[in-house]
């Protein structure tokens, strides 16, 4: 594989990463839930902590029956057992991205994990 | 450890979120590198996959002597071994994200790691 692969991404409800850029660490959506609209289901996970960031707009998640209200600027980290389901305001879209990565996958990082010539 | 974790994240050069966000199999941090600045050195990793999302503005990276344009809306994976420097254009700030993840740590990811109730 090439030492690394670039995209650019356009405006669309849903786009998945992983195929595209060739990830092995992690998968990535950036996704847009239409005002008034959200998730249509609840979901976990088995192995994968989920990170998001808010990028645009405002909405709310459930996470375990808790309600979280969101706005942009806000980064969630939820566990992979937790139930969470992801709306947007009634009058506003909202723009996230969503990251899954292994939980307790990573060993070392930044300084110790890099080589700076 | 409590099922999620939340943070708003001002506007400032760098902020790393392992810590604040309790993360475990990721480090993710949002950089601002201001006009006609760069990153003061060369680096590549030894175990981790990078993920850049370019959020805002205009710039480039050196990748093994290859220089790639950036702007909004570019997503890239850079494979471990590979030497990187970001540069913010001469006129513009560059503010992306960087996602670390150990390379080939993910197993399943959505539909198959997930549980849908």
């Amino acid at each position: 594989m090439k030492n690394y692969n670039k995209i650019n991404v356009e405006q669309q409800n849903r786009v998945e990463l992983h195929e595209q850029l060739g990830l092995t660490g992690a998968e990535i959506s950036i996704n847009i839930l239409p005002q008034g609209t959200n998730v249509p289901f609840v979901h976990s996970h088995k192995k994968n902590e989920e990170i998001y960031a808010i990028i645009e707009g405002e909405g709310s998640v459930v996470i375990d029956d808790e309600k979280i209200c969101l706005k942009a600027g806000d980064w969630l980290r939820i566990s992979p057992a937790a139930k969470r389901q992801f709306f947007a305001k009634v009058n506003t879209p909202l723009k996230y991205i969503c990251i899954q990565v292994k939980e307790k996958s990573l060993e070392e990082y930044t300084m110790t994990d890099a080589i700076v010539y």
